[in-house]
């Protein structure tokens, strides 16, 4: 992770502050540490405060001090004394230290907390864990999840600048709902109506004859009328495209993108990842790839199960293909290719050998898909066929056609969602943990008031 | 800018590919390139086409070549040959050098044009530049305002990172119209509304008491009803909020992240501002402050007009401040602070000594507003008056709220837009030159068709 820096700042409040992570290299000096009160133990005369502030926690001692309530923001002013080596907190990256208080202050005091927030592990249920969401998310363990996830961004952003591709902004808000399907969010738009993008799909293809390898961070939404411990009615999508490649340099610059992305965070992380019991992902430059119906024989062979003529995987089979490649090939990522082409988005081009077939492809990791992607139809003709084939009205995709009308080389990419591998590098059970305020059909920071629902199916 | 780069990939169609600007280094070799033909003079038998990829222009010549469109995707087998030194060609950056063509293929033909984008400027009104924005974002000089737009990024990025930021993903869907005022766009949200926030601000202050500080790039929606050469519908809004700060840290910070987010722009694409013959930008570190009253009266000074009752800049006045601040103090930055309290938004502390006034800051940069933050309110029984006293109930503000509850520090922080920043830096005339593809009241994309029209009104 980043080194914590103060170097803009001199003085905070007029007065020179000292970062907790820091405060081990003044031992016996006088410091001025801000923070919140972590836990506190009260014993009469003495009191006990662990001070947190972005860089960790330390302990504070004080006589005869003023009342201070958990999670009060407060500035304390002391002395900084080695421990005796016997009282060594290991608990605390700080703990050969403590901090003796000679001057508190209590910036902004806090309300009783709702629940105990002392312990190692937040035991709460989902409900409580967002109803309280700008508490639960001070817990040490919890704040961690997004700094993978921050981690996990930067390894992204990493990747993709070393793919030579340039970073694009591209639009939420598209006059019709362009890529298909019913679960469309519609805004009302001054005077007409707009919808919520489902992903930047059309607009980063579009960009592809202007940068060539364009990346980009934006917001997928999904009006999917279900609950799911895998999906979010808002995320955050992270995608690549790149023009004048084929379907094997796709496959090269996916998996790279996807495993660097993903190890970036184990290296960068990998403190957390093991207080998380996730540090053993196994990370192999050699990816196998399989096609669908390869993938469907070795289950077969596997399991004795025949799913040779389904036109997916199921997600028990996701994670048994997982699991044969991490004990056969040592990889925790697979890549599967080539499934049924109207299983696929409209966009995806056939496999000139085998139309049937597309030249799509899934990166599969621990035994979810995490990226999924394709080559795309180029010529002008084969794409408006390819719209009308599906029901669909070119009218409706006029700037998005206008891009093939005027030249687009043989191109591709792929996206994947960041709260989804943030969920699966830390092994958590549910994506809405690795979403800071997580929407879905039943919340927006709290749950919507209950009416008479047309369809709340829960299930995986 | 940074380094093309194709390291992880050898083989592209199963064929070494040469990028543009790499030919130069590779004479007398025999070459692949792909990209558009950019320009063409058929002179009978003998063919010239500029090939144009995300790297560089480069001359091809040839016979007897087959038709071939401008803006076609194509590739070109040839040898690199060096020019005579009397042929150089100066415009562009390969000029010494050409390929003689072996072979093409043209991969995707481009239809006839509906302009000329040979030019060195498009000259064209604004609704074609977006009506065909596909093609137009091909221009060189266009394309390279959203190379300045990544740049103005990664130094934002890079500054907010060196202030200790953590970045964080804050949602844009929200159960209420939180901020203020009716400029909201309504979703349908399943079966209840919501809406597209108006800045992440709320989102990234509960953020403060988890990771102390932060940045965010997130989305603004605003609904106003006008048509400016100032405001988009949606977009790109940068944001950093810092825990444990007061008002002059503040200043600091937001200078900083201002500063070294143009000064970036302005060192990695120097050659690219000068081609927009705005090279001549004048940044020193120590950026003059002023009271809004203290800029009244000098302004009163220089103008003879007196404004000093009014509750902020004009426009005009804006241009005038930067004006003296380039003259007088050698910077086009200028920091204008304590903006009469009820002209700011709820959440902005008002200053302890005068309460009128508040503890608000601008950043203006070549005559116009480009950042705006303020320190926040911190206390809760504060904070809760402060909405009343808006006329809005602290009902809708729960999350919010809940934040402040629970022990939050002096804080605060500030946030620009990423259009408006490339606008200036570039010193385009309307902002929807420097968005992909610019929102506003009458386009998607695509004019809306015309409607009964509530309200319209045009100006600036």
């Amino acid at each position: 992770m980043k080194k914590n820096s103060e170097k803009w700042i001199i003085q905070i409040n007029g007065m020179i502050r000292t970062l907790v992570y820091d405060a081990i290299n003044k031992v016996e000096e006088k410091v001025t540490l801000m923070g919140y009160v972590d836990k506190l133990r009260d014993h009469g005369k003495i009191t006990f405060i662990d001070l947190r502030d972005r860089t960790g926690i330390i302990q504070c001692v004080g006589e005869n001090l003023p009342k201070v309530s958990l999670q009060s923001a407060i500035e304390v002013v002391g002395k900084v004394n080695k421990r005796p080596k016997s009282m060594i907190n290991k608990s605390i990256n700080t703990g050969q230290v403590e901090v003796w208080i000679e001057n508190i202050n209590i910036l902004s005091p806090a309300s009783e907390l709702p629940f105990d927030m002392g312990s190692e592990q937040l035991n709460l249920q989902l409900p409580t864990l967002l109803d309280y969401r700008t508490l639960t998310l001070r817990h040490d363990k919890i704040s961690k999840i997004f700094k993978v996830q921050e981690s996990l961004m930067e390894g992204f952003r990493k990747a993709s600048i070393e793919l030579g591709c340039t970073e694009i902004f591209t639009p939420t808000i598209s006059a019709s709902a362009t890529e298909g399907g019913s679960d469309v969010f519609k805004i009302k738009y001054y005077d007409n109506d707009a919808f919520l993008v489902q992903s930047p799909q059309l607009y980063k293809q579009m960009l592809v004859p202007v940068f060539e390898r364009v990346y980009l961070v934006s917001r997928a939404y999904r009006a999917e009328p279900s609950v799911t411990t895998r999906h979010l009615s808002e995320s955050i999508q992270m995608d690549c495209e790149l023009g004048f490649v084929d379907f094997n340099d796709l496959l090269d610059a996916m998996e790279y993108v996807g495993r660097e992305t993903i190890s970036y965070a184990v290296v960068e992380c990998a403190g957390i990842l093991k207080e998380y019991k996730s540090e053993n992902i196994s990370i192999n430059k050699d990816i196998p790839r399989l096609k669908l119906r390869e993938a469907q024989e070795i289950l077969k062979g596997l399991t004795g199960v025949d799913h040779t003529n389904e036109p997916d995987l199921m997600p028990e089979e996701e994670r048994e293909i997982c699991k044969w490649a991490r004990s056969e090939r040592k990889s925790d990522f697979v890549t599967i290719t080539h499934f049924p082409t109207k299983k696929r988005a409209f966009y995806t081009l056939p496999d000139p050998q085998d139309p049937e077939y597309s030249l799509s492809y899934d990166l599969l990791f621990r035994g979810v898909e995490i990226l999924s992607g394709s080559q795309r139809i180029n010529k002008y003709d084969d794409l408006e066929k390819a719209i009308i084939g599906r029901g669909m009205n070119p009218e409706n995709f006029k700037m998005y056609l206008q891009a093939f009308k005027y030249g687009m080389p043989p191109e591709g990419g792929f996206s994947f969602g960041l709260e989804r591998i943030t969920m699966l590098v830390l092994g958590l059970s549910n994506v809405r943990e690795a979403s800071l305020f997580p929407r879905d059909m039943e919340r927006v920071d709290f749950r919507f008031p209950a009416k008479k629902k047309k369809s709340s199916s829960k299930g995986h």
